[in-house]
């Protein structure tokens, strides 16, 4: 089939909208159309090619929402118009990984997915001369329609909007999931959230979610307040407004150092300071933001041997088929709020638009509707 | 009284043995005879004048056994006769930290205890001209006599040698309960352990009490081999011998990774090989090593984006008063060996010739009897 596309032609340059060639589903596969979909930081760092292992020509894309159009054979978990949600991070049910309740980084289809092609090698969109275009973590939703394996689609509720949980796919899952699944904060916790972008925000209403007593936001724009507030930040620190040392600061301001703290900036000089702020004995800090290539964190051992425990997250801990349908009844009941963090809606051929409003910090979330 | 101590009189010296005197205990303290006293690395810290922190003079030693001999004003835990353990880290069973299962860093005399005095500001030790004498860890073992904090001593069996559960005082207790309380290492686990000195033959053997599956020993002196492998190592790995990276060596011989490293060296490269060589998605990384001042560990934060753990442990995270008297069970039930580690006895009066061997790495443990 032919099907309309954002494609990354090469790294650095804007993506170009055009028709694609796109191949059915093999057996194991199932074709999706595409409703809606998120742009995310992640994308941006692949398409202006800081991330290093970024290839082209690519369709990107990976926080999606779609309706399940054709499956391929031996697919049993899905059937013609089940609403899904896309997994970058999928769930085999059956690896080493996914046998181990300690982690959610299924490694069944690793190796493919991170060289751009589907597990059989080969990549289903084509220019119209049939020159390959690469998949973009397994998910390529930057497409009207797209083809991905059985185990990295979530089944969810079919009265869900797509403009909304396509969200789920990556910031809303990333961010909740760090404090629930990732820290397990319990009720009655303090918690410190550096960053207050879209992942913070959303481990904001997680830890609100949690229970949390005190949520401290740390955010050098002062505009972040309001909306992070509305999630239930209790406390905000600007670190320009710190007189002397910001971890002092944050020591006081949480008695003696939080209990949980957590990076959503990627930046490793804020990931220290997020480590340093928890407290003596019992703290834990985690790390989300994706750090530039080659970048290092440091501390003194000290930190640690002290009682602090350093640990870092991925897709927030979740298992996406199991966890995902759970995130989106959350929202669907109300427990948790996306509605006013969807700043922003496209079309696909208004997708340049969004990536532009992300270096201007003028959204939180653009997402793309079909 | 008058007492018999080994006082550093100042830092980089030999120790000086001479006759001491000692105040009776005050109110919440208790007098002890002490009959043996390990030498552990953190003394040697301190005497050597590289610990920042150290202050002289002082009498050092925190790695001892002995009897109550007299109990100060409201003392209700011990009476006279009692087999007692010395603690570094208290456990005053009352302050945020003692009613916090998730530490042991008992705060209740931390200040004092890093000023070498007693809780109330003042040393029992002085020289015969009246000059005060710092204690030391809250401890001073390297005495005949000491003066300790009532929350500050563990009760123990009486049919228990002294001269071998001394060693229980730090280094069993912090090698086993790095394996135990802080990583909490489950049977059919595998492990790497960094360092087959004092710390690391007590982690090896905890691995073995917690039932691990493969327990690798790395060390750069392959006369470790017997040892360790009397005390439950399964796979010993000389760096020296390895051509190429130590840690794509290490994660070929786990498998994959190890679920749990524990760095027993305090060398911050280490710390950074065994954060590394621990498994994707959910292997765990221990210190346990005190690292010179100023030195800092440092990984790429991609490493705990998928999943390791950094931690530290002080004490083996053990809560003294609670712990050390099962442990001092474990080791007459012969759950654990202590009598192989004890590799020379010494009199007070030979004590500088056991930081030779120390240095000259002839010993596992040198204990001082009285």
């Amino acid at each position: 089939m032919i099907t309309r596309a954002a494609v990354a032609l090469e790294a650095g340059k804007p993506l170009v909208v055009m028709d694609v060639n796109l191949e059915g589903p093999k057996a194991g596969e199932v074709l999706i159309e595409v409703k809606a979909t998120g742009l995310c930081h992640t994308d941006e760092f692949t398409r202006s090619g800081d991330d290093p292992e970024g290839a082209f020509p690519a369709i990107l894309g990976h926080e999606g929402a779609g309706i399940v159009i054709e499956v391929g054979e031996g697919v049993t978990s899905l059937e013609v118009g089940d609403h899904v949600i896309p997994l970058y991070t999928p769930e085999c049910r059956e690896c080493e990984y996914c046998l181990n309740p300690k982690t959610n980084l299924c490694q069944k289809i690793r190796a493919t997915q991170g060289a751009g092609v589907m597990p059989d090698g080969t990549t289903r969109f084509s220019m119209m001369d049939g020159t390959p275009i690469l998949h973009y973590m397994g998910c390529s939703t930057f497409a009207n329609h797209t083809v991905m394996p059985e185990i990295a689609l979530a089944k969810v509720r079919k009265d869900a909007p797509f403009d909304k949980i396509c969200y789920i796919g990556c910031g809303v899952t990333t961010g909740i999931g760090a404090v629930i699944n990732t820290a397990k904060v319990e009720i009655g916790s303090t918690a410190i959230v550096f960053g207050l972008g879209g992942i913070g925000l959303n481990v904001v209403q997680g830890l609100r979610l949690a229970g949390a007593d005190q949520i401290v936001g740390v955010d050098l724009n002062d505009s972040k307040v309001e909306m992070a507030t509305k999630f239930g930040m209790t406390d905000f620190v600007n670190p320009n407004d710190v007189d002397g040392d910001l971890v002092e600061h944050l020591v006081n301001v949480t008695g003696g150092g939080a209990d949980y703290t957590f990076d959503a900036t990627g930046n490793v000089n804020v990931m220290r300071t997020a480590l340093e702020s928890a407290h003596k004995g019992w703290g834990e800090s985690v790390i989300i933001g994706v750090a530039p290539a080659g970048a290092e964190i440091s501390t003194r051992p000290f930190q640690l041997v002290t009682g602090r425990v350093w640990r870092g997250t991925a897709f927030g801990g979740a298992s996406g088929r199991t966890d995902v349908p759970k995130i989106v009844d959350w929202y669907m009941d109300g427990k948790i709020e996306i509605d006013p963090m969807i700043t922003h809606k496209l079309s696909l051929d208004e997708i340049n638009e969004g990536f532009e409003l992300m270096h201007q910090g003028k959204s939180i979330r653009a997402v793309v509707e079909f």
